[in-house]
């Protein structure tokens, strides 16, 4: 299988370090610490496609660092920044970027983007209501009001096709780029389980019924925190009931067509980028052998 | 494969009714909707294992009522009361009724408990404080300050054995009743994917590296509201390193103890309760080929 996008890190998430105030501190003073550069939410990348890191001192004044872990023993932090806002909209500059990543890169990226975020959205306590506190080096924050502990939040989504008589099911959603249609999409939802939450989706956005749900493949998906969860589905019958609210239009496409479609090749629609998962599920379903 | 504990459920989340206040009001005024009865987080079953319901009319002075879902068209309420409290600590109580539920009614359950638990922490809104309204027939809440959305938040958990020589690697936490082990588990953080946190986790806990990490199944773990997520991996070596802030201890077992084990033999262990996906992921490892 390709390896999904955002997928291989290399960081070692040095989870005691979080736990352990004092190995932090020697951490944030050791001299082979490095901070990532940003511009807000968005990186730098040099000649080769790695990310650009400074030295902690260019945090700017009342910063915050996280620990985004260590490289081969060097310490690497983010720098939460008083004015940093949450992205909002398709950070389309971004996408940009992502065929740029030199392998792994794109990995330390998402789980920074994501950390960032979820600070910026998350300064109060859900439970009273009192501006909460950074808490084990970034990953967590406590309130000093309640006491209560948060964590980052991070959101499966499921993302699937559903495959009847050699033919798999795509959707297309509006804001997309013309001609791009992909694998359905949503959030899973409290009290189901990946397969139950596969099997609602496809039922609500296209009126169609999937049994033997497969698990193929997952990727950290920062915009901002979801983990995308790709699956398969065998429809008991071809016919589309759209939902209109969800997605523009949805088809049955060939193995053969995606995978001329996926070779670059001109057909009736545009694959989703490389770097998304659904690249990977509908590789691997157009190499499956017909089931 | 057994399906796993708290799946199966029968309500249709009727995801459009929440989006409709006209349709929710008239669902509210439904002669056939229904209560579920709750004694604060715990239910209360009949003599066939089903859930007991009661009429609207019994939601205490100032409830608000949570959507549940459809069941044959009859709409199905529960009420988040002003006075309830998260429940804290291992709910035993609870544990002790799980074996006696109906199939599909332990999931009907599971969606409840954990929206209704998600609101008892989620009063306040993260993003600036102010207090938050109850918004989607439960399944959000919004700010009537920075209009900020919330959703119930699902905790990805990842829950795996290590595979070496046909053995596979079991571990026990402290808080377990004595004799129990089980498989390893852990949160899924940002930025990586299931296969990673499978390889984080089994490393962090007992020192074994794994590759070719497997999904085998999922269910929604209700306490307070985890995504469990079933793994195997292929472990490189046997050498145990425990951290035994995590673990107490870890054992190697054969497939013939785990088998033995499961069928209610005595053993060197007490296998993990039938409502667990770790009860399922062992069966699912014992049953099948040597690999």
């Amino acid at each position: 299988m390709i390896a999904p996008g955002f997928t291989g890190g290399m960081l070692d998430r040095a989870d005691p370090l979080r736990q352990d105030p004092e190995a932090l501190a020697a951490a944030m003073g050791d001299w082979r610490a490095r901070l990532l550069v940003l511009d807000n939410f968005e990186p730098e990348l040099d000649g080769e496609g790695r990310l650009v890191w400074t030295t902690l001192a260019d945090a700017p004044e009342g910063s915050d660092l996280l620990l985004l872990g260590l490289d081969n023993g060097k310490p690497c932090f983010a720098a939460l920044t008083p004015g940093m806002q949450p992205p909002e909209g398709r950070p389309m500059r971004m996408f940009g970027l992502l065929d740029r990543f030199a392998p792994g890169e794109a990995a330390t990226y998402a789980g920074a983007r994501s950390l960032l975020d979820w600070h910026t959205r998350h300064r109060f306590c859900a439970n009273c209501g009192a501006g909460s506190e950074i808490n084990r080096a970034g990953w967590g924050r406590k309130c000093p009001r309640c006491h209560a502990e948060h964590f980052p939040r991070v959101e499966p989504v499921v993302i699937m096709i559903a495959e009847h008589d050699g033919r798999a099911l795509l959707g297309r959603q509006p804001a997309w780029p013309p001609g791009r249609y992909s694998a359905l999409a949503g959030f899973l939802e409290l009290g189901e389980s990946i397969e139950e939450a596969v099997a609602r989706e496809i039922k609500e956005e296209a009126g169609v019924e999937v049994t033997d749900v497969r698990y193929i493949a997952s990727q950290p998906w920062p915009f901002p925190s979801s983990l995308m969860i790709a699956c398969i589905g065998m429809a008991k019958d071809d016919t589309l009931t759209i939902d209109k609210h969800e997605l523009e239009d949805a088809i049955w496409v060939s193995r053969e067509e995606v995978r001329a479609v996926l070779r670059g090749e001109p057909g009736q629609f545009l694959p989703p980028p490389p770097y998304a998962i659904a690249f990977t599920l509908l590789t691997e379903w157009a190499n499956s052998q017909v089931g």
